[in-house]
């Protein structure tokens, strides 16, 4: 029988491969009577740091595979196993009424999802799956089941699962997994963007697949029209391998740009550069023909030990990526610690609202070693390319001129040692609406500027970008947004500077028209993206879009925004 | 014996009593074998939960006695009470090691303060009195001890404590604690903030106070210089008399003005009216002459009940304030919850960043009915006064359309059933960046405009208000925040809209002469500041200011305008 379900196209591409079930362990948890509560108690607890543990090393595995800015939500469920609502009734339970922990935690869990999926609450009703995939690490943990997950998974297939909670979907391993259907779930669910980040072609919201589906059955996953396709025909299979051969093939035509420069049908040049987080992602913006890299996260280095990386250690990664750049210049933002990323090992304190706390310069300016041993080995390796330094979350104009005076200081010492130093360029990120509001101060005393558009949207319009509740307001084309880029652009072009964007802006085919008719210098991508980056840029004439930018910031939301710009620009392409 | 001690002022006034030792409660804990781990372990989760009551207690008070935007400071203490790494060890210790919870909290907690008192950090040296009070209270609770406070004061003294801890400072009682005097803190401290709202006296830092002063010697405090006179002669006294006289006198001799306009010296109109957060502030602008109320924050509404109030119980209080204030303009700020301030009775989901997350008319689109029934309850008390109605948090135009949707639809509904509405005007709150860089779109839309520069400053300058570590970024004249000030008040005016802020920034001595100059229509303060607010601008020239306002906001950073500002305007009063 050959059958087809309509879902919800989360994650673009076409996926060919067998069913594998992805159930969640269905383990019967009874109500046994302990003799020894406080044996069980401490068995409570210790569950509790194994689960801890466990979901702090899925979220670096995510951070590394998905890209740090997904790796926020397992927060969510950190802040679940810390809620004192969670542990103090569980442990009330064990002591007072005997229960097995196991047992303990499903009465108290069950209960929180209970109330939780009766609210009307779209947003509460999701957060029931965090609490339950919680619990079931939980009780895994307590009974010593091995808790299944796709990283597991042997063979190429295609995950089908009533959802993919957040710590699933991040542990997907794109080399195995070739598209992923569940049940429920929307366009803005977690997993759908992680599935994105990944490029894994997935359809969420088909209500049935799970019943529908068996393990063994040969799927088709259409990520763009959302439809999923259970033991096609043979000739249905062919039409999607050609299809796929054909996404393919339209990439690999474009393989020549790698070796070309990103030009504006008049004439004009921009720069399409790599964003990496390591040396192994360096070698991708080479590949891919990258004219550079725009922002080089520094934050691996020091989340992948257990301690503050030394002089010595840091220097050699720096001196190895600027080598294999062979000139190309490498942008490498100083240490970006704090807000939503943490070292373990410096015990940062607790923060209400990290997102507006301790983080970037401000961090390094308070623990001035950290950032003057990076600096040391930053300009040690100078000598080996061309390298740039930028600071993030820069407020005011003297945390600039603070971390300058430092930089320069370290200079003279290196100097002073004999040590060889290159050229040296000095910026800043722009991702505080102040430091884009004040920029054309800014810019008579940085080299170069970054804007960091995540950020800067998120404190522009005042909404956790990792907080789905408020996720309506994270927009990119708002023109309070695309305003302050501009001028941005406009003051730093007045003194001579050029600006690059590092966020997901510069990589999005509905704003590239945009940031090229603002004249923006630099788009900094996903090594992926690079080519498909410079292609788009090839097809765009700079100065026809110039002359509409005025109207566009004038429109009064994001709506009419999005919409012009489709019929402007998208439309003709 | 005569004596004098030099310390910090930290909040202005001469306070002329008899001193008041406040020691901590000094209990000997002695480490005793239990040998009912489990009662034991149950005890402590009880204290934990009398700790966290008594603070929510705490900062509920601190809410209403010193300002809701001090309350925060409680979340820190709050964060403590949660963290399991204060929970998990000593229910290990009482488990393992049997002890009694009092000893197993104090084993734990003076680890933490050891470590952190170790550290170079300043801010996690002040941390440590958070560990010790939270420590405390805890102990207190374990053993059944009563924990001291100031607020149990009986009589009129000042106060003098090696520190004082901020739930103590929130609950120095004004009426009875004339002054009070420290060893430790600086003028930046949350005890001196606290100190200033509540208009009591405070020299701290003095270093040896709490060596030096005796129960009931006589201390005159000059919160002026950071002087403490110890049991000073009677000539002595006499003179801070004469002092103390001359403030109230100045203070009394501007009480006409309560009666006067607010008017400019080159006979510019301005408004001075007050926040309210009750009926009870309601009356203290009557009194004080205040041109109507510019903020009635309804959160207390809502936050001293156990449940939602009615639309019966709403429209009453907003009747009699209506009713109160004899026709003049009552602004109403529709329920802003979310952000720092939670209703227990409503489980609102934890936020990582709850100043970025679900607050204000976020919060009430989500949940219809409650804005639906407040809206209600106003437009059925309209018809008793001159109501003002605005939503707070409006970050995109559709937010506030949707809100005025509501409010139309409501007002229909009443209309309908019969009920006499009157002339209602519908606002907004400036508070987030993109607002303010779109206003040009909101001035067309809304009737009029206030601007929340405690929260525009937060958001422009991405640092958390109530985050002592980055409180240096809490700049008022940044210049980005002055242009966007003066952006909205320039939008709002050429759509003849007129536009008030009831941020701090209104009753800053050093601000107003550039609000006047900017053009801003309403300066909204605290009851008790209406006169003098109104004496300054008395004495402001406006058109002679206006010529100064660009020339300042071109300077690049705080401290130059700052400098200026005192230079200019200040120096010449």
């Amino acid at each position: 029988m050959m059958a087809f379900l309509q879902g919800i196209p989360a994650s673009e591409g076409i996926a060919i491969a067998k069913a594998f079930r992805f159930e969640p362990i269905d383990v019967k948890i009874e109500c046994e009577k302990v003799e020894n509560s406080t044996k069980e108690v401490n068995s409570f607890f210790e569950a509790l740091e194994k689960t801890v543990d466990e979901l702090k090393q899925i979220k670096e595995h995510a951070s590394t595979e998905a890209g740090i800015e997904n790796a926020t939500i397992f927060d969510a469920h950190l802040l679940v196993l810390r809620d004192p609502e969670l542990i103090e009734p569980v442990v009330d339970r064990i002591i007072k009424k005997q229960y097995n922990a196991e047992f303990a935690v499903k009465e108290i869990t069950d209960h929180y999802i209970h109330l939780l999926l009766q609210t009307e609450n779209e947003y509460l009703k999701e957060r029931a799956a965090d609490i339950k995939d919680v619990a079931n690490r939980l009780q895994a943990h307590l009974l010593g089941i091995p808790v299944l997950n796709p990283a597991m998974v042997a063979e190429n297939v295609i995950i089908v699962s009533e959802d993919l909670s957040p710590s699933d979907a991040a542990l997907l391993n794109p080399s195995k997994v070739r598209g992923a259907v569940t049940n429920v779930g929307g366009k803005t669910s977690h997993a759908a963007f992680i599935a994105q980040s990944l490029n894994i072609p997935s359809v969420v919201g088909t209500k049935t697949a799970l019943g529908d589906i068996e393990n063994g059955d040969v799927l088709v996953v259409d990520g763009y029209t959302g439809i999923v396709h259970i033991n096609p025909t043979p000739e249905l299979i062919e039409e999607y391998e050609k299809k796929q051969e054909q996404t393919l093939r339209d990439l690999s035509e474009l393989s020549w740009l790698a070796k070309e420069k990103t030009i504006s049908l008049d004439k004009q040049y921009f720069s399409v550069v790599g964003n990496i987080g390591s040396m192994e992602e360096a070698k991708g913006v080479i590949e891919h023909g990258g004219e550079g890299i725009g922002l080089f996260r520094t934050e691996f280095l020091f989340m992948e030990k257990k301690q503050l990386p030394t002089e010595e250690e840091q220097f050699q990664v720096y001196k190895s990526v600027l080598e294999s750049l062979e000139g190309k210049p490498v942008v490498v933002r100083t240490i970006d610690i704090g807000g939503d990323k943490e070292l373990p090992y410096l015990k940062l304190s607790k923060e209400m609202n990290p997102f507006l706390g301790l983080r970037g310069i401000r961090f390094c300016l308070g623990e001035q070693s950290i950032l003057r041993t990076q600096l040391r080995a930053l300009i040690r390796a100078s000598a080996f390319g061309t390298l740039k330094i930028m600071f993030p979350m820069v407020a005011v104009i003297e945390e600039f001129r603070q971390g300058k005076l430092m930089f320069k200081e370290e200079c003279e010492k290196l100097k002073e040692e004999g040590v060889e130093i290159g050229h040296i360029e000095l910026g800043m990120m722009v991702e505080i609406p102040a430091t884009a509001l004040m920029i054309e101060a800014f810019a008579k005393e940085v080299d170069f500027i970054s804007i960091g558009t995540n950020d800067l949207i998120q404190y522009t319009l005042a909404a956790d970008r990792s907080n789905e509740q408020v996720s309506y307001l994270y927009q990119p084309y708002h023109p309070a947004i695309l305003r302050l880029i501009k001028n941005v652009i406009d003051a730093a072009h007045k003194e001579g500077k050029s600006v690059s964007i590092c966020g997901d802006m510069a990589g999005n085919e509905v704003a590239i028209p945009l940031l090229v008719g603002m004249g923006l210098d630099e788009f900094s991508v996903h090594s992926a993206a690079i080519i498909k980056t410079r292609a788009h840029i090839r097809k765009l004439n700079k100065s026809e879009i110039e002359k509409k930018i005025d109207m566009l910031l004038n429109l009064p939301n994001a709506v009419e925004i999005e919409e012009a710009l489709e019929n402007f620009f998208y439309k003709k392409l």
